[in-house]
């Protein structure tokens, strides 16, 4: 599988393997350590976390395998994200979910993220969501602490739009390595917004959430779901995919920015289909009439 | 009270007092030069004008007070602001309320503030929004002259969305030390069009105009404003406020990106309020609480 | 007439010629010889061409003219465009009107229309629409080998956003050196999204297309076509216009973006009118007007 240079000493695996629902899976340490080497096989490497995954618990689960087969550490690429608080028995106290960016919430979270994933390191620590109360020059105080103490390599963001990533870039003395963000067919949000041009101006690869729109495409009945359904469906057969979910992802891994997709099943033959779509091949009129499907209007 | 440096030679007390109601308040120049008195005993030493308010006439009000004891102008910084004009007698050929901002225009204006503020400077000469028709080249020339001549100090702007603070910045030879702009938890609208997110990543502190929201926030039976108020409420009692109005300070006050709320009471008693609101401390949860109350719909 | 100076060495009338409908005027080559002088004549030296006009027709039509007088090659600047394909008899595979910016397409798109227009140059490429698959390295690296050629003189964009001009400006090491946008007191849409006041931040001066809406001014019973008209109408006693098409230009010429409309008509009486309204003087209320009628609402 290609590999992306993400910063001068970190490279990623194009696909990477999302854990949010880590905890649904019910997988035994012994179980998880399998499917991470069997990941590990199809070349996917990189694998995403963030504290709040399965309500505080998928990092210490993660953890847990690795503690049980600690050669697998340098193999991988951590990434995790801080900066959301859940009203939780975590914290009793919350009267909703809200963000916290603050420099001891960061560097409580990070330690806990240490501790829970059984690892000295974490090699990319994003900011979980974009805060209308944040403090650029305090996220940066903690950053700083965090590279100087070894725990965090490196940096990025998600969910930023432009304007927030650079306020937060402003106070950084190292350049933010990835936005992570959601993008399909069925969410073009972050091509008219300006995010896909800031990362191509600055060379940033991102990491893509939902890229098959939460299943939506496969069952919804909605106008939008059915146009780009039929769509993917056209395109599958013209460049010999197995499945649409494989156009999908070939759609993603086309596009000149570099985009990561996130793959979040726990079933290993899922995530074959993803790997599988590294080999496709889509033209550049084939990309833009899913693009079009998705927009619901032709191009002007 | 905490004072907020501005530029290199100027400071700004946080919260300023703000006069585009002079005109109605049928103070004598007595009454005014002891009510300036009382705002600097109360620690607020920043006062904004326009040239416009009051239909051209609170300028000259607060010149006449000045002008009866010259000695507050060292103790004092003085805003005003140019580039609207009315339809008014001043200018009776004019078919609508527009805005000039021509060299021409900005240089008479500043000499008419002058003259009716009866001093020889001006602390911060803002551009009081945004002209379509603007020419920042012009207006370059305008702030150079006015800056050479001595007559003002600092420059800034007000209203101005991030490409028309980036494209007037660019010709001027110092930078814009703020953007006075309309915030309260009924209007969000500078959160979602990047302009805080600028004023963070260039380290400007804003002026706020309306922190109270124009005062619709204590009647208005709108679903927003009655949301709204209900949180302000809540958040008051948590944090051991007098009224609302000193939470809608505090949440301005909290802010990160060093918010300047202008207080327009011509009562002593309500300028209190103000300063009483910057005892108070919210935490990030509660001035997320208001946000979200404000926005109408849970964080993401 | 005012020439633009759009590069180290390269002017503009500002008024422009452009010929997307010259298929539909069927003028002989020496008709079209005479058309071109008299504009010459008028000052007007710059003409505006796609690949695409005409159904990929038009650049031919202009070049069998200057084959006839090739002396008139040194005498004007040469516009023209790339990255449309259209679903047409020289695309038949396409199932949909596509973009294509891949450096292939590029290159082989100036080839044909330096062939199609007798010439060795083109003074500048403008990329026709922006991409969401674009690829902005790709584009620079067509662009570096034009240039070096000599095929290219300049380069710019057509209908860019800030966000999307930044991007590709990213990876060229030349300026970008106008962005041909839609703009009238009928489209006001750069104005609300910063595309203008980009354009005046870097100083580069913007090609206008559809200058008189698209002819819908005169003849539409919308409301806002009924507002603009009547606006315009009153302006243009006002001014001493002959027409309200005059007034359309010279609300255009006299902003401070040195904006240079684009005439898309074959009857050199109305190209006249273009170049008549070079002659007119509108005060900033005037301007202000018709933006005012333009957008419907007050300034604020």
């Amino acid at each position: 599988m290609k590999r992306i240079q993400i910063a001068e000493n970190l490279e990623f695996s194009q696909i990477i393997h999302g854990l949010w629902r880590l905890s649904e899976w019910k997988m035994t340490s012994e179980q998880l350590v399998t499917f991470i080497e069997e990941c590990i096989d199809l070349g996917i490497t990189t694998f995403d976390h963030a504290d709040i995954y399965g309500g505080y618990t998928c990092e210490e689960i993660f953890g847990k395998a690795l503690a049980l087969k600690p050669e697998l550490r340098e193999k991988i690429q951590i990434v995790t994200k801080c900066g959301i608080k859940l009203k939780s028995s975590k914290f009793p106290e919350l009267k909703m979910n809200h963000y916290d960016t603050s420099k001891e919430h960061i560097l409580m979270s990070v330690n806990n993220s240490l501790e829970n994933l059984q690892t000295d390191y974490i090699d990319l620590l994003l900011v979980h969501r974009p805060n209308p109360f944040m403090n650029p020059k305090e996220i940066a105080e903690a950053f700083n602490q965090l590279h100087s103490e070894g725990k965090v390599r490196y940096f990025g963001v998600s969910n930023f739009l432009p304007s927030q990533f650079n306020a937060l870039q402003a106070y950084l003395n190292m350049p933010l390595v990835t936005n992570q963000i959601e993008v399909s067919p069925m969410q073009l949000e972050h091509f008219e917004k300006g995010t896909i041009d800031l990362l191509l101006e600055k060379d940033i690869a991102p990491m893509i959430w939902s890229p098959l729109a939460g299943g939506q495409i496969f069952t919804s009945q909605s106008e939008s779901a059915v146009r780009v359904r039929a769509m993917l469906e056209e395109i599958s057969s013209e460049i010999g995919a197995n499945s649409i979910d494989e156009v999908m992802y070939a759609w993603l891994l086309a596009h000149p920015a570099k985009m990561m997709p996130i793959v979040g099943s726990g079933k290993i033959e899922r995530v074959k289909t993803a790997v599988e779509s590294t080999k496709l091949r889509m033209s550049a009129e084939q990309w833009l009439r899913i693009y079009v499907a998705g927009m619901g209007h032709n191009l002007p």
